[in-house]
């Protein structure tokens, strides 16, 4: 009967967050729509970072010669924080939203398409919540939207929440 | 506070049904997952059915000649049947899993991609449910995925569950 009524069944649910405002959207409309009232206690919401890939730092010396070790180690240590950061809001996030959820984090390094995917197979995920897109415009152009591939490759149910309305609607 | 905690809003939950299997198992995963036990009455449940337009009909006949009347007639009657069938289930479905949610329902005639977006704009869906396809394999290789389409298109946000896993696990 409890499992008939879907309330007594754990569930994991990822949340891909990203430096992006639409990405803290996403999570603060998961917590309110899909987590709130649901029993919280029942669920564990799983914070997934993805770190760009160290490709990235390299091809932004267009010159051909590598990066001196001390520019690795400060884009380095500039991605660390920035993951830091953005996991902390979310936890933040997480706690004044909603209280007696289990929150887990975890910071992948590489490409944000493959990882979510890979993360929401390995974790056994009841659900992957995610923004419209995890990438910026120009990445986006060439690789297609990190939450279109996710939805279409990912086998959990996927929910893409948009940035806020007062945002697009100003625009 | 109630605005808060989120459970006092009332929502309204878009969900594109067809006769698909797994259309109905996106349904059924949105009334265990986000609608029970978060006070289903404050929920109104829009069910919508698309049925295709009538050039698909007219398509069939690749001679070049206009099917007669009365075909088209069969056509129609199969047509509207099958749209009964699928919003006669759908609400069975919801009856037997939640109690006390609203449930309204739509028929439209005509392209599924265009019409579930404009559903979602017009309605102002909190959010938008669907199976992860709407077409069979071929018209989805011409047109693409419906449930891509919306994600792209439609403000609010769209949840996409995949068909059951027991069915993909066993293929």
């Amino acid at each position: 009967m409890a499992d008939e009524m879907g309330a007594a069944e754990e569930r994991k649910i990822l949340v891909a967050v990203d430096e992006s405002e639409e990405s803290m959207h996403a999570l603060s409309w998961c917590l309110k729509n899909v987590l709130v009232s649901n029993n919280p206690s029942k669920d564990t919401l799983i914070l997934l970072y993805v770190k760009p890939p160290r490709v990235v730092y390299s091809s932004l010396d267009g010159t051909g010669y590598l990066l001196s070790s001390d520019i690795m180690a400060t884009m380095q240590k500039y991605s660390n924080d920035i993951a830091d950061c953005v996991i902390e809001k979310a936890k933040r996030m997480c706690r004044e939203q909603v209280q007696d959820v289990k929150v887990e984090t975890i910071i992948e390094h590489g490409d944000a398409r493959d990882l979510i995917c890979q993360a929401a197979e390995k974790l056994h995920a009841d659900m992957l919540v995610m923004g419209s897109h995890g990438y910026g415009l120009i990445k986006r152009a060439f690789l297609g939207s990190v939450s279109n591939h996710c939805a279409q490759n990912v086998k959990c149910p996927v929910l893409i929440v948009k940035r806020p309305k007062s945002n697009s609607g100003s625009k």
